[in-house]
């Protein structure tokens, strides 16, 4: 039997909408929205979307009136009644009323603000203006949007079974990942894949097939909307936008140095526990480990997002142990360019020294590498940054001089207040 | 929105059926069925199940209550007006009324008669007695029947993404030899995999991913059922079991080396153009086609079905020859134990000498070879044969005689009779 009304309700929709919900995003975009909402909520700043795969020509790819339609329909968003009994009333990292009721109210009566979309040659030119707590939200629907925008091109002169086997392909390998990864002892390991997913009914697979996969040792998702509905950890603390946004509020070199501190510092007064992650390579983690605050060395843990992993992890292990901290009792969270290998690698060189923990990204939810011509759905790079607040340009380093973003003289003048030295360049796939 | 009528509707099956509809069949067996009573109505059989795959203890594996449930549903089967409308109206092989007013009107009424089952050690003895045209329609749906139970043991224990998984690797197993067989060009291949399938729902996938991936070359399916649902060629012409017959209720000798001929001839009056074809290895296909009456090389073709094909083929192209015919005209159909590296091989041989043609069986709808462990889910060989006829016992030679079938003195005399001397044991697969 057909349910008629469920036919003729599907196609009254005019689109087929990517983000149907405003907490299909990353938990650690609402901790920090929250974060800012209190200690930073009139900043002005600016959000730009850049591809750093410049042989996508999104722009050719990507009718602009079918994304226009896609960021139109994510301005109609408002929290829907659950999503916000979800966020007032569930528990997050063992805490309850993580979202203050002053934050909760603001966020149920939010829509998105206004973007700006330009086509430049073949790339689009997408950026977001606005207070800080509103715009930092349309980085992930905007990712997202485009991600599947571009996945939706491909398949769209697909067959119907070579599109059922594009995704059983898809499904197979993934499965091997999960297999591959049950071998590890005591693994820990969360979904961090929302920004650059195939779509969203394909994370939800993912994230369901790694929560019947590996039981315990997956410990959650990014996602709020997915652990809402499948019943999981909603997992993440911190991003660069924090210390970027401080960093370029700073009116000198001195209060530039104190910056990353500074947001730390008012990150300190609102969590504890595993919220206690530093994520210490916005400006180069040696400098930045060097430089810190002994209250800092108390935090829990640390996320390696970029450079050599292991490098970074032996860092922190070192750094803990010049603080007299034990670091059998801290956490080392990897998060940067992840597959099974290098996490086998990671684990098996880490496990016993530290905790570690895994937060992978795009090749657990956008793997489609080599499934079709051309390998047309293959994940590329496509960031959504601060790239400006309050009119002063960011700035980022990270540990490797790839992932630099940031006017070439406030580079180097960040690399010297900093004192970052040579870099290593690791190639930067997604 | 859940379409309540149709989730309570599923829920009140006592059983989940595997064989729904009197014409989930082999096409080939409709044809001989109208022949059989036409010619030989009151015949009375012997069908057996023979499990040649020792290894496999259905017994163990397979609960007799939910055997006896799945047989006693196709007992509760009648062909239903929809069934018997594309039976009477459609065209098969370009002719309109293929099944005649006296027959359908027989089939219309038709029960299937009661089978007889009995656990034997880690085995079943399953049989059927009565009628040849009743008996005979019990082949395909127990063969079905046990094939799908066996499988639905082993997915029985594994967990909802595990089995999409196993149904990913499996579809992406099918569309990989879809894509090998694309690259041969003129191909011309049907699916002859009802009696070995996974399951129904399995064979239905792989008829249409057939269909979708080789368009022409893909001629047709052996499944009435599917035919008519897909709306594709229903495929196949005639089987063993007409010879065998014949042969057993032959009076002596003499009338025994013309019972194959005779089969032949009544085939003969009723069909012609691509339904003549020869199945030539019943008793041996090298003494048959020596033997045969000339107006048999009239033909349109051989259907290999065990022995070395290459061999099967190259034997009745020298015969064609010899009785003054051009084997270009002809058509050879193989049929035993296809895969595409066999198939690749039969077509790079053949195209050009005959029209080359596949009937591929097991391995286009049951390969599910080293998908769970200890290999559970591979497909074996289960057949299910006339063993007596008018209570005297068949015999079945063929090209290969690890398939010979009947008493060892039977055997003996068949082989003095028509004059089979050494053959070539190949092993038995599926």
């Amino acid at each position: 039997m057909v349910d008629i009304a469920t036919r003729v309700w599907n196609h009254k929709w005019k689109i087929d909408p990517i983000v149907r919900s405003l907490i299909d995003t990353d938990f650690y975009k609402l901790l920090m929205c929250q974060s800012i909402f209190r200690n930073k909520p009139d900043t002005t700043v600016t959000f730009s979307l850049i591809n750093r795969s410049k042989h996508v020509p999104l722009a050719k790819l990507i009718d602009e009136g079918e994304l226009r339609e896609q960021l139109d329909h994510i301005r109609s968003l408002s929290l829907s009644r659950g999503e916000s009994t979800w966020l007032r009333g569930n528990t997050f990292y063992g805490k309850r009323q993580m979202f203050r009721p002053d934050f909760m109210e603001w966020f149920e009566g939010l829509r998105l603000p206004p973007y700006y979309l330009e086509r430049k040659g073949d790339q689009y030119e997408l950026t977001f203006e606005g207070k800080w707590p509103e715009v930092m939200l349309w980085e992930i629907p905007a990712l997202a949007v485009l991600m599947e925008l571009r996945g939706r091109a491909v398949l769209h002169a697909m067959g119907k079974f070579e599109l059922q086997v594009l995704y059983a392909r898809a499904m197979t390998r993934v499965w091997e990942k999960i297999e591959a990864l049950r071998e590890i002892p005591n693994l820990s390991i969360a979904d961090f894949g929302t920004r650059r997913r195939h779509s969203y009914l394909w994370q939800d697979w993912c994230v369901q097939a790694m929560h019947e996969g590996l039981g315990k040792a997956f410990t959650g998702t990014s996602n709020c909307r997915i652990a809402m509905m499948r019943e999981l950890e909603a997992i993440g603390t911190n991003a660069h936008e924090l210390p970027m946004v401080y960093a370029a509020l700073a009116e000198d070199d001195a209060a530039l140095a104190k910056a990353p501190y500074e947001v730390l510092s008012d990150w300190h007064e609102e969590h504890e526990g595993n919220l206690r992650i530093i994520l210490p390579d916005t400006f180069g983690s040696k400098g930045f480990l060097e430089h810190a605050p002994d209250w800092l060395a108390g935090w829990t843990g640390v996320r390696i997002d970029s450079g050599d992993p292991a490098t970074g992890a032996q860092i922190a292990i070192d750094w803990w142990k010049d603080r007299g901290e034990d670091p059998g009792t801290k956490r080392v969270i990897f998060s940067d360019g992840l597959d099974v290998d290098k996490i086998r690698e990671l684990h098996a060189q880490f496990a016993g020294k530290v905790n570690v923990s895994f937060g992978w990204g795009t090749l657990l939810t956008n793997d489609f590498r080599g499934l079709v011509p051309d390998d047309a759905l293959a994940p590329f790079s496509l960031v959504c940054k601060a790239v400006s607040a309050n009119g002063r340009p960011t700035v980022k380093l990270s540990d490797n001089p790839n992932k630099a973003m940031g006017p070439a003289q406030e580079i180097e003048r960040y690399k010297r207040v900093f004192g970052v030295g040579d870099q290593v360049a690791e190639e930067v796939l997604v």
